[in-house]
């Protein structure tokens, strides 16, 4: 049964693949009259994802899309993550030792804690539905952030609210890649207005770990990835 | 028994007279060996806070103090809260409905998870011990963000990082304004040198929900408020 204010959903919308897929399965099968759309801008080196978003967001016919300036991060979480830190390589995911590997190189500190806090603020303020979130099972394994457990804690935190209690919904949460992009294709997504490589080149490398997670999730899903990958 | 970074402890210091006395608390009496302080700028009326806690971190001798950028809070809650938004006034305590005591005006949303998602992050990368955050018994009537309940949660989500999960530890959670007053004045705690009031004017206004509560916590304690109170 819907409530007040779930009529709109506001989507945690980064220009990957994942949470761009969300968008529009949030647009065509989740019946919601109005979509909202952030983004955030941490200081990533593939800040070329938030291009994407933009794109996504107008695609899908969003009520309105915010890139929030989070830069700050980089300059906090100093050498904290190969994501934000110039000097720390983003490796393949072949030269990640498998004890690493439960929290890589790739993992930032705390963000994805800080970006759907901020959204709750946006959601709580704006009378919104859900907060509606791209994690999925195949992203577990290193980053603590995407767990089932970890979106059931926060909604613990949040229930608390006396008056406007946001809910964090996470539709992919038990899926696998593969499953996603077969989503996305029904939907007809345009994936080649996507960006996952973490490397933050002009072309996707086609090795960092979410190139690689990536390209298999096409594979599986039996189609190629629209993205060209200059080195395969 | 103490782990590896908790030598290090990250204050969250609004410049009020709660997280100021806990920075001076922490310095004396919990035996840190560096304290680090954060505070936000969130589009708070009574940004003068901010420049109370800069004083107060210098006086502590912090190892440094930031004061983070997130004004962006301010235009995204449109509306939103007291605090924040220009066109609502800060209504005197007498004037909020019993009903409405439950989340007042002056709750900003979901402001408190976002302040300390981003001092975890902060705090992770940086290999600090915990997190110290001021909230108080007082204040658990109308801010479901100031609870112990909320505390604790929050620590059940952190603490599903697989490496470095962060504590908030809330050492005034179970005191009285009145309470921390007297630790203060024990620790020599320049009160004259902290704002509260929340209407951002040249002088505090001895009126709003903060002011009140201040000014008989200091009554409470026996002692006169040094902050000039000029229409009382």
């Amino acid at each position: 049964m819907m409530e007040p204010g779930d009529e709109k959903a506001l989507v945690l919308l980064s220009g990957g693949m994942d949470s761009v897929t969300l968008l529009h399965y949030a647009r065509a099968r989740m019946g919601y009259a109005m979509l909202c759309a952030l983004s955030f801008d941490y200081g990533q080196k593939h800040a070329r994802e938030l291009e994407m978003a933009r794109w996504q967001a107008e695609a899908a016919g969003v009520a309105w899309h915010r890139t929030v300036d989070l830069s700050f991060l980089k300059c906090m979480l100093n050498g904290g993550s190969a994501l934000t830190d110039e000097t720390i390589p983003v490796p393949p995911l072949s030269a990640v030792p498998p004890a690493d590997r439960v929290q890589p190189p790739t993992y930032v500190p705390n963000r994805n804690m800080v970006l759907l806090s901020v959204a709750a603020a946006c959601a709580e303020a704006g009378r919104m539905g859900p907060l509606l979130y791209g994690a999925h099972r195949q992203d577990a394994y290193g980053y603590w952030d995407c767990t089932r457990e970890f979106v059931g804690r926060l909604n613990g935190v949040l229930s608390l609210n006396r008056r406007r209690p946001v809910r964090v919904q996470a539709p992919f949460i038990d899926m696998r890649k593969a499953d996603i992009v077969k989503i996305g294709l029904d939907l007809k997504v345009d994936y080649a207005r996507t960006w996952s490589c973490y490397r933050g080149q002009a072309e996707a490398c086609g090795e960092c770990p979410t190139c690689v997670e990536r390209l298999a999730a096409f594979r599986e899903a039996g189609v190629t990835d629209p993205l060209p990958y200059p080195r395969h």
